[in-house]
């Protein structure tokens, strides 16, 4: 039967990958396909962006991940659409027919139909993303050191991050360590504290989904680290000129996007009925309905969980995952329905700068270095690869004693046009 | 004195770098200039074209490295003349005076005017160079994977490297290990053996900077690791379809050109009288005739010795960089003049592969195990940056006892319009 039945798997992100790792002794053909060669561990990627880690850090190739699976054959590709009816995927360049099929192929930013903001901002979600961002934020401050002009230079040294969540708080910590410590000694004409950090968010206060005395905690700590916060303030232009509300204006060259995300393009490969920011609307075992050999997990799906869908994190991802191969397993030996899919949430970590991080882990809320020794150990457990743990942790051990940056690196692109 | 007295270092490599660290408590005011952020270790480039490295790890960003020495301020832009009468640099966006100048702003690749090649092949001179090699490679393996056409396949997995000084026979070593063996368990469809790998070379024998014996060695290993190199072989036409000469085609996606440099148009700039190279003819004390206040070193410089000009090596440039610090340095304390410059060569090394190097060391030459030990212990010792040497001597044990590379990613570029 394995040659008959033919599994495939489109994104190698936290859902998908824990799928096929979960289905290693199936006998099944698995093909995963990916449009990039790495899987990516997104909750470090702000640290890309300013300069602590370099891209490899946190990106392993996936068929070196699923070398030893022989089930699998990976396959790099870009998917642009789907025929439900036929089961066949439709690629850039061929058409791959399956059996079963996981989508798991996450989501990217959203300008909420603003889309010529794009040029003047950039979204944190792939390296290319985050390699960007450390070259505008780099040379922002190269720029300032040459500009003999004072009210230019402030306007260089004025970094804006539009969105409050996890990703905003943490950029806004580290682009403030970035500036205050890491830049010190290094510039002559211009002193790094004059950098000015602004962090807007449209609710009411930063890191929604935290409690709300852990919220208070991070905004106090990272006023204590200079950066502003401009809470119930919804953006109404970013251009060359920097970013616009009301009356106000910030004039800024560097403005970093975290504020809206939309799911992948999923939901119109497959016709299938989304939610407002693009999420497949799923069965309680995450299949589409009417097809239940169609699983949507991750950020692409829309599970209602207590009436509100689940966020899009790497935990639900992983657990959804491990219940889609689950169910697999389950229908290939002919066993009992899984119960309905539950998330468990077992925490959440935000760190907000050297030593500090909010830790909200059900009964039990934290903050402070306890917290963000308990965000460390987490994410040098979940990065995979034992060569990459032992580098991170080299390069966080050398950065905390130092207070330095280790892949401070401008390099070329075609991308920077708008900073040029 | 100190403020009238004017230094400018443009280029901030192996020569400008060791100017600006030799004049570390001279009464001077030091502008270093250099169009990237960072100090590159050229010689382990091609670790990163063949994912072995990261670029963080062999760059460090000038200023971080000049941090400390109060009397430079170091300045990114791009020189784009000089007026030599009026001391003026002339820079993208400014002007800037000097009283005395070193140009120190090294080569780039050239195809003997074939500029119509330069779509389908590519040079190694900066990160962003070796980021895109590396993508061709990498990417030719999946594209391989995916490609049902076993003829396309072979062209795929055709890897073409032009010009047999170090850089090719490095490069060549370092695929053919990468096909052989990190990449072996990682493929379904294709065996990454069937790599075809042809280096070729325009003169008798490749390695012509060292000793014929040590030339032929490395011939023997590079075939031993199923290497094809092609002496005597002038290329005439590298297009879309590969490269081609006389009657021969060899079909191929990825070119690789290290056959050729031209020296930065420094000479240009000066008005200078320029070799076949566009090096600048300088004096004994490495002065610009006429000029005693310019100095032109390293890949810049035309410089006679026995008759024939110094290599384009980072020996060179050190050496030649801390003689005209002295010379600086003299002069500012009305001292006497040094002798004329004098380059004094220690030794030449180049890796094959894994624990084979051949080196030629004046009297004596070794190749093999102990050489490449020899290579290992400079290249480390050269490598600026303590973790810098930390991290990469983990990345080589890494690699020497598992056969894999750290740093195999394809990132998304603009650059990539050919192989798509």
């Amino acid at each position: 039967m394995a040659e008959e039945h033919h599994l495939v798997i489109i994104g190698g992100g936290f859902g998908g990958l824990t799928v096929a790792r979960e289905l290693k002794h199936a006998p099944l053909k698995i093909t995963l396909i990916d449009r990039s060669n790495h899987h990516l561990f997104q909750p470090l990627l702000y640290q890309v962006a300013t300069a602590g880690l370099s891209p490899a850090h946190i990106a392993t190739p996936i068929r070196s991940i699923l070398r030893g699976q022989k089930n699998i054959q990976v396959m790099m590709t870009e998917v642009t659409g789907l025929d439900r009816e036929k089961r066949l995927i439709l690629a850039k360049d061929r058409q791959i027919p399956y059996d079963q099929l996981v989508i798991a192929t996450g989501s990217s930013y959203s300008f909420y139909g603003h889309d010529e903001w794009k040029p003047f901002t950039e979204g944190l979600k792939t390296i290319a993303d985050a390699t960007a961002i450390r070259r505008r934020i780099l040379l922002a401050f190269e720029k300032a050191e040459v500009e003999p002009d004072p009210e230019r230079k402030k306007v260089l040294l004025t970094f804006v991050l539009v969105g409050g969540g996890p990703t905003g708080v943490e950029m806004a910590g580290s682009i403030a360590e970035l500036a205050h410590q890491a830049l010190k000694s290094d510039f002559r004409s211009i002193d790094p504290r004059m950098t000015r950090i602004v962090l807007i968010e449209a609710g009411q206060r930063i890191l929604a989904s935290f409690p709300e005395s852990l919220a208070l905690r991070a905004t106090k700590k990272l006023q204590s680290m200079g950066v502003e916060i401009q809470t119930n303030t919804r953006v109404e232009s970013i251009s060359a000129e920097g970013v616009r509300w009301g009356n106000t204006q910030i004039p800024a060259k560097t403005v970093i996007w975290s504020a809206g995300v939309i799911a992948s393009p999923a939901g119109k490969w497959l016709g299938a009925q989304v939610d407002r920011s693009g999420r497949v609307q799923v069965n309680d075992d995450l299949t589409l309905p009417g097809h239940p050999e169609i699983f949507v997990i991750g950020d692409t799906a829309c599970f209602l969980q207590n009436q509100s869908p689940l966020p899009g994190v790497a935990p639900v991802a992983m657990q959804q995952g491990l219940y889609v191969a689950k169910s697999i397993l389950r229908k290939l030996s002919n066993q009992p329905k899984l119960r309905p899919f539950q998330y468990r949430d077992k925490g959440n970590l935000a760190t907000v700068g050297r030593s500090f991080a909010v830790a909200d882990l059900g009964r039990i809320c934290l903050s402070g270095y306890f917290a963000w020794l308990a965000w460390l150990v987490v994410h040098i457990y979940y990065l995979i690869g034992f060569k990459n743990r032992i580098l991170v942790l080299i390069e966080w051990a050398w950065a905390y004693f130092t207070f330095q940056r280790g892949s401070r690196l401008i390099t070329e692109s075609e991308n920077s046009k708008v900073m040029d």
